[in-house]
């Protein structure tokens, strides 16, 4: 993810929020992903700073500015967002999703302190809250039930913040089997398959090539190809230090 | 975001969730992201169906699957996948982050069901519950505090699985001001800077360039630009109505 740094001039804040424990649920997702600075608006509990849900976060909380205000809340900030369930308000706000939203604040980031606003867990952000700010953003739940949890929320905010999209594209970084080590799995597998009497049961056409095949398709990685190459040696010495012994030859 | 239809092929499945509470919250965002199929396996509370935490999500819990083990919950899922917090556990699992590993998910939701993992609140999974896992899924969190709150994580994976990548690249649908609207500003701010003698008190070289560029600068939504129209057009005429004439001829 990236460097915490990078979003050291983002402020959480936390609007009227009722319930301490989601206070503290906001405060632990923003240590999860490297947002230190939280700033609290009029809490319903004064004694939201011990709430026990902010696990990892007790210093974050702790550290929690404090403001009577939106407007001294935020008056520090060049761009200033609000979050909301609602899809069609009539406000004039622009609405943004999400995905699109939180590009623009890392944006700003570069230039300014930028205030993200959650309102309260009943009635989200005032009118009075958001005339405060520049534009909207929304979550993209669905209809049914758009409205989620304050902890929640905050914890999905922040992770569109931090969510790295190469990541998406490929993070693969399992060393796979070489054709090599296929192959001598693929051989083995076959004097296994001979030496245990198999094929004289069930001849298969071909039986190189679609063996050679089935063991491709397993998509090993390394490792567990030297981990399967262990077991057949192993089984094929046990079968023909048995006697039960078949070779080519036969 | 996606149809819920195309999520209908996957289990949330908490395993040993201590706190019902967590169990609600879970619920809470499934409802939110569209997934409604929830199984639990050995619940400490056997009474978490009546979480007050799964607001706008009672049904959903209500008709959580509830099983034994969890060879049981994932017997008809085709691929099964476990939630981690940790980096580097020695394990024989494949470790994917959430933006690459929800990728494989959606995939696979085309011909199969899929199982979604997550452990109890304090320890994990289990090293048995993850070997029923064909791989691993982390978020991306911070090193300093890796381990999410229950709820929070299963909001964050399954917002991952319906966020939609096209709206990050534009969701942009606000209808700008055309040229002529904003040219129809500019002229009236020019009227209402003559007629007030801002420009007799401080002249402005190329004010007519300066003013259209200040005006662009605004990037003004087409339904704004109507309201600073109207606000000018009536400064203009209180300007002249009260004598404060000044005209271009002047």
């Amino acid at each position: 993810m990236a460097a915490a740094t990078e979003f050291d001039g983002l402020r959480v804040v936390l609007v009227a929020a009722r319930n301490p424990l989601n206070i503290g649920a906001a405060a632990r997702a923003m240590s999860n992903f490297g947002f230190p600075h939280l700033r609290v608006v009029n809490p319903y509990e004064a004694a939201f700073r011990e709430a026990r849900s902010a696990v990892g976060a007790s210093a974050l909380l702790a550290s929690a500015e404090e403001y009577k205000t939106v407007a001294d809340a935020v008056a520090d900030c060049t761009l200033v967002v609000g979050t909301t369930a609602v899809r069609h308000r009539e406000l004039q706000h622009p609405l943004r999703r999400l995905e699109f939203g939180t590009r623009l604040i890392r944006k700003q980031l570069g230039s300014g302190r930028v205030a993200l606003l959650f309102g309260s867990e009943k009635f989200g952000l005032s009118n009075a809250a958001l005339s405060h700010c520049h534009w909207l953003m929304r979550i993209p739940t669905c209809e049914a039930n758009i409205s989620m949890n304050l902890g929640q929320a905050v914890a999905v905010c922040l992770y569109e913040m931090v969510r790295d999209a190469r990541a998406a594209r490929s993070n693969e970084k399992i060393k796979r089997a070489s054709s090599a080590e296929l192959e001598r799995v693929t051989t083995t597998l076959l004097e296994a398959m001979r030496a245990s009497g198999y094929l004289d049961r069930r001849p298969i056409a071909d039986v190189e090539e679609r063996m050679r095949r089935l063991v491709r398709r397993l998509n090993l990685p390394s490792r567990d190809a030297v981990v399967w190459l262990g077991i057949l040696r192993q089984i094929v010495w046990k079968l023909r230090s048995k006697g039960a012994i078949r070779t080519d030859s036969d």
